[in-house]
């Protein structure tokens, strides 16, 4: 119930504001076993950490997670997993000044409106910085998804504004790409382009919005529950959950629509003896249930609502005002470049629920 | 975590087959003193019956509801509704040739292998009548939603195959056309291209998808909770849960991902002594809770799998075959359209959800 | 969230008032394959039917169980399985003179307070009425148990009013007397003491409470999740949710209050090789796991509310009345006795789900 | 699911083992605007401390809560709370001696059978110290409980082995009392009763169990959801699952089973112009529903597993054993005295949820 949680099994939990003590995630269901390390949260955190690349928040934080709790001996015990990541660093002064402005394209105005406050310092669990809590839990995810199969996730940015990447025949090289790319680009090509507009955008004191990519190969056939826990509809709620995100997508999303069914029904074939499809326009699931071909789909994200152009808009009492943020202020000109680590945790954290539910429900007992 | 329920506080779980003695949906957590009768009901399940136009299936029941428990002298008693759909006209044996086929873009292939067996009498659980029980528990969360607030939700079809509606500038209009549409068309224009795309594909044997779309309008500041029950993304979730469902957008949803934060920033006004926003990009929400403006976006469904035409496929033991619907075979050549009543109860679901648990948590003891 | 679920991935839904068209059950998380037929739901409601026994109530309905979904070919289908129990010979007239009186020990007070209604015809979810439902719903978990392990459930009457039931040495035994008992006793003994004080207690107008028994052989070592889903909270909270409980013990309970550790610690020992305890004072459960001892407690129950003896109480206006049930309304003069086969199916269902979330979480997937 | 969590709305999440870096517990689905302070948790937490009398564990840690998030301006913001308790003074090695051998009455054999691995340093999740965390969890629910109703909680302890308090005719003065005894003794006679069973028994090496008592008085009517969130089976689940409680009583529980309804129907009287009982045998709900009279029960704690008297076992490798705790290891010699604090915390975290429960649910929107 409690709104702060997600995953019915294998469920974690995130708690912090930016910029108080630290933020944490408590991951719990997860089976004993698995090996977990700092070391292995501390490698994914860096991913989407700041300041890695001239286009994101130049905050100079470096994340470090600490285990609290849930690992004995280097492997998860079956107890749950507390992980704490400090706050350092959190300028909140220079935020004062927006202290009673309402900003367009922001939450503190139904903050404000549902809570009767709003941390105005950092934007309280309506910053990005949740998301980093996400990502360790997505490695506690990922350890278990690796011991239950072979799926592996892949994630990478499609498009920022209007330059969109060529779509990539292969995905564990743009995977590859992606890994190395500071904008998680999936081509040469891509990264060019994607610099030129976040260039642009900057230079107008502006931000763009961009668009995520996901890709899951080596899930095996029938993860997903019929009708509320279909893995499409799991993987969609989990990506509408990252901040600013506006759109989801499986397989070909909205142009299936504008299809027929005669191009669009994946045809069975045999596959090393096993039923297969020669083609993946389902983007692999029937029915919300995988069917063993890669899960791949889309998360679009709204442009950063921040930005450095003066903006109109009203005070906390109703009055008119006018909106600049601080100089120097710290925000990314575009957020789907940090959200490509998390799109790919929310993959591991869907899996690794839906293996545990398929492990408990979805084998037949007496077959 | 069973899998078949939705929903939180008003919680609702749909049962049963296209083809056994009927479905049924249990509607729970749902407060006492709702008017509540069987023609309300009856109501809305006629608007998605089948038959009703040339382009849904020919199936000719005519679905009536039973309310079996929770409602007390016409209102409800605060116990939970259990209601049932009687399954008529049923004619299964049309589908014992297709028993030992893989059906292309169809879920008999994945709930073989997940649940060891499948009722290819009509699709079980995968079958669109599931969605009829959603229609009805939708009618007990719209008389909820209009027992606390004045949110109006309605959708229409925007998009059949290539054929696409103009944008509405009048939701209200739009919803009152398509009220009448049997094609939930917004306007007569739209009408007769979606006649045409649709006609064509059934000449053809062939199916096409489409793009529905919903408006909230008056709903109240402060719905949805952070971080993962934010209202854009359990909208997002019940959108996904239907079957074809591959898409879902909130507000403009990836046509933000290409715009600009100076654009698409919605200005805070006063509107009647009260902040609101000038314009309504965002669709509704800020961080997952609604600003108090009208609440949009669109869902896309793929083309209905079963088609006309012959499909190459395999059988259940991995032999080659070709799959051809016996002539007479029921299905819709767009399942979209019949889904545009289901994404209207979805909406008033989400909504009912988010009513509660705003008055359980959201609001402020002391203040 | 809603209250009328239990269970967690096995989880179980009831609904209906008891003279409504019916009552029901909705069981989903089962997995796929088990076998279920009527005829075994049948014979387990006979059970806990009414007029078995010149004690229970006279009402002379059978009740038979319909299954309307989730089931295919005589297995589960892992759909939902929805389970409706018409009501029949429903003389609610009876009640009418007590609608505006408050009846002492009876929920209609509470009702009323929190629902502003209350359906005096039969008591509507207070009714023990609603317990039929949970014993359907226990067949299912049986089955499902009977496939995963050979545990075995037993309950007995052990005490009635003043009269107790010798302590039994062999619990099948015990057990199988109680099967051929109207009154579930364990032995002949038992069953006249039971007999006298009941007869007693029904000539003098009154009521009286009971204890019922349970013992749990054969589960496997390793149900139970702690620290909140721990088998012995999990059975206590179970058998509490039963109408009129309002004790529980596992083990020794309240007498293991006044003991030594010296005495109530079971030493461990080799059994067949592997460890066991050379005692059970514990009860099965360590730590809230199980053991692999047998599993035992009690569930204490209150007298029926409802008693042939005039009360003094209140009506709806707040004047002073005099309550006399109606000559031959129904009521059982001891609820402990038909909740026997309900604490039975408590058990089933407690085991089922532990069973479920051990195989999704408890076992170390590494090793 | 996952099985660290207690409660629907108001939930808690606990983690941590003893003997690591500290323990913590996260509270989510707390409304904002509640007064919070470390201050309180302190207090509280220094309740159950260790070290405060000679008959509990010598630790001399002093708990210290740290709130992580959650905490605004003084007020909670809505979002989760995060509190944090460092381990200090961890001896972990005066446990080594007994990392192989199965501690009669302990859970390591079920933890090692269940998870493969067991935290011997402390005992893990089985720790008595996981309490500390719902005592503080306890404290922010108490806020929202004194926000919404003047429900006040009061516990005491009952009995001590066989010492027994006399029956309480007065809670708020045996509550005055035991505020102040360090043995949580409802009056002085029963203090020093208490204290000669405990010094008898740690000169003999030995433990003892023990009761202690609950008493809520002033809650108003209408707390609890039937039929399976029953404040009664709430308040009995959430004592069960205290480490070491073997049975729960609410009102006159087991004797209440062997009682006529004659005698144990509470007659309403009017009280205030309001409907009251003149009787409260009940224990203050009727059909789980609280019916304004004070809720009352008893929880019954079984004695600590760890005693000084060696005892015969066996090792992990099946081998015969005797345990013999190290010298000076620590360990209360009767649970049930620190117990009491938790089971005063209990009580405040049901009665937050079932607030929130019925704010959400249980009055009627149109009347």
């Amino acid at each position: 119930m409690a709104s702060n949680s997600f995953g019915l099994f294998f469920r974690y939990s995130t708690w912090g504001e930016s910029h108080g003590p630290g933020i944490g995630v408590l991951v719990d269901g997860c089976p004993p076993g698995l090996p977990l390390h700092e070391d292995l949260l501390n490698a994914a955190l860096a991913r989407r950490a700041p300041g890695q690349n001239p286009f994101t928040s130049p905050r100079a934080e470096k994340d470090e997670a600490r285990i609290l709790s849930g690992v004995f001996e280097g492997k998860s015990s079956g107890a749950p997993i507390s992980i704490l990541i400090e706050n350092r660093d959190a300028a909140s002064s220079s935020y004062a000044p927006l202290a009673d402005l309402l900003r367009p394209g922001h939450a503190n105005f139904t903050y404000l409106a549902k809570y009767g406050c709003f941390d105005y310092c950092g934007g309280g669990r309506a910053s990005a910085r949740e998301t980093a809590a996400r990502v360790a839990a997505g490695v506690v995810a990922r350890q278990l998804v690796a011991s239950l199969c072979g799926a592996v996730v892949a994630a990478w940015l499609e498009a920022v504004g209007t330059a969109r990447a060529a779509l990539q025949a292969d995905a564990g090289r743009a995977a590859a790409f992606a890994g190395q790319s500071p904008l998680f680009a999936p081509d040469a090509e891509a990264e060019r382009l994607f610099q030129q507009e976040l260039t642009q955008a900057v230079q107008e004191g502006d931000s763009v919005g961009g668009v995520a990519r996901f890709n899951i190969s080596g899930a095996p056939v029938g993860l997903g529950d019929p009708v509320y826990e279909k893995l499409s509809a799991r993987l969609g709620y989990a990506m509408l959950s990252i901040p600013g995100c506006k759109g989801f997508e499986l397989g070909e999303g909205f142009a299936a629509a504008a299809g027929r069914g005669s191009n669009l029904n994946d045809p069975f074939i045999l596959r090393d003896g096993r039923p297969a499809c020669s083609s993946n326009h389902a983007g692999g699931t029937l029915g919300g249930i995988s069917n063993g071909e890669p899960i791949y789909g889309r998360a679009a994200f709204k442009p950063t609502s921040s930005i450095g152009l003066e903006q109109s808009t009203l005070d906390l009492r109703g009055q008119e005002a006018v909106l600049r943020l601080p100089p120097g202020s710290r925000h990314d000109p575009c957020t789907a470049v940090r959200a490509v680590p998390v799109v790919e945790a929310m993959c591991w954290l869907v899996l690794a629920d839906a293996l545990l539910m398929r492990r408990a429900l979805g084998e037949a007992p007496c077959s």
